[in-house]
C-alpha cells in the first residue's frame, strides 16, 4: 500500500492499547494475551484496518491480530479501533512472521497483497513458496489461508504456488462480487475496486499437517 | 460444438483411411496400429480438427488420435487431413474413453470443452472428478493434461478440480495471447476469440502414478 505520512504516527502508535510493542515476547503464548483459548486469525498487510476491525466486531469469539509494516498506515488503523477485546495490531515485516508466532494461528488472511510483478522479486510475494514454508511454522493444526486480490497475475501465480505446495482448494472465484458473497467483509481497496466494477479474485485453501 | 448437418457425412467417414470404425478393438494395442512406439496424444472433443491436424504435421514423432462424438463435425475434420501416418480419428462419447484406451496415452488435450454451466451437469464437464478418474485408467505413466478455454467459470472450476485431485500445475495463464506463446497451435474457436481480443485461459497439469 502506498503510504502517506501521518504526522503524529509515533504518538498514536505508542499510546494505543491495541498496539503490541514487542510481539516476539508473545511467541507461542498469544492466547495468554487474549486471556482465552479462542482461535487466532491474522491478517498480513492489513493496511488501514477496515477488514480486520470489522471482522473483530462481527466475530467476538475469534481473536484477531493485524500486521502492518508501515508506521503511517498502522497509525491510521489503530485510530479506528472501537472498544474491543479480541483485536491487537503489530508492526512487522511479513518475512519475520515466524519470529512472532509459533504453531498458534488458525487462519491467515492475505488481502490485496503487493503483487511484486518482477520475476526477481518473486520471493517477496506473500503467496510464494518461501512464505508458505514460514506459514507452516505458525499454523496450529490445519492451515487455512484466504486470499483476495484484484491482480490477475498475482492470482494466477498464487494458484500455482498453493497447488504445488499441496494445498486443497476449498473455494475459488474469479469474480467475488458477481457471485454475490453476502458475508464478505471488504477492505478499503476492495471498496474502490468494486465501485468501478473491477473483478475481485478470491481463493480459500487448506492443508492438513502431514 | 454446435453442429451443422453435413449431407454426405456417412460417406466421408466410412471412406476415410484415417477413421477407425471400431476403436475398442485397439484398446491396449494402439501402438500396433501406428506401427511404432512413439508417444500417443489424444484430443477429446477435437471439433473440426485444426488443432490436432496441425499438431500431427508439426510433430511427426508423436502419434495423435482425435476424438469427436458428432458425425457431421467428424466428417469435416476427416476431410481436412493431408497425407499423414501419425493421426487417426475416432467417434466416441468421452464418457466411454476407458473402453477404448488402456494405460497407453501420454497426453490429453482438452480444448474449449463444453462448459456445462448448470450444477446438475457438473459430471459432464471433461475436467470433473468423474472424468479425471477415467483418465487415470488410460494414461501410460505420468498423466499430462493441457486444457484451453475461453470460459472463465469452467476454467475456475477446472483449477479446483485438478488441484483437489492431486495434479501439479506445470503452467497456467489467464491470457495466453498477451503472454505471447509462439508455439501455440490454435483451434478454430480460438482463432475467432483472439480476433475479438477475448482472453484465452490455459493450464498444463501433470500427475505421477502413486
Amino acid at each position: 500500500m502506498r503510504q502517506r505520512n501521518v504526522k503524529n504516527k509515533k504518538e498514536i502508535i505508542n499510546s494505543s492499547k491495541y498496539f503490541i510493542v514487542n510481539p516476539s515476547f508473545y511467541k507461542g503464548k498469544w492466547h495468554c494475551l487474549f486471556n482465552n483459548s479462542n482461535p487466532i486469525y491474522i491478517e498480513i498487510g492489513m493496511g488501514k484496518g477496515k477488514f480486520i476491525i470489522e471482522n473483530a466486531i462481527r466475530y467476538p469469539n475469534i481473536n484477531f491480530i493485524g500486521i502492518e509494516k508501515y508506521d503511517s498506515i498502522l497509525a491510521l488503523a489503530l485510530k479506528k479501533i472501537p472498544e474491543l477485546s479480541n483485536l491487537y495490531m503489530i508492526r512487522l515485516d511479513a518475512k519475520d512472521i515466524d519470529s512472532v508466532f509459533d504453531k498458534e494461528i488458525e487462519k491467515i488472511y492475505l488481502n490485496f497483497s503487493d503483487p511484486w510483478p518482477k520475476n526477481r522479486h518473486e520471493k517477496r510475494r506473500l503467496t510464494s513458496k518461501s512464505f508458505l514454508e514460514k506459514y507452516d511454522l505458525i499454523f496450529y493444526d490445519k492451515n487455512i489461508i484466504e486470499f483476495k486480490t484484484d491482480n490477475k497475475d498475482l492470482f494466477c501465480y498464487s494458484i500455482k504456488s498453493f497447488n504445488n505446495y499441496g494445498y486443497f482448494i476449498e473455494d475459488i472465484t474469479f469474480d467475488l462480487y458477481n457471485r454475490g458473497d453476502l458475508d464478505n467483509i471488504t477492505t478499503e481497496y476492495e471498496e474502490k475496486f468494486t465501485k468501478i466494477n473491477k473483478s475481485i479474485y478470491k481463493i480459500k485453501v487448506t492443508k492438513c499437517k502431514i
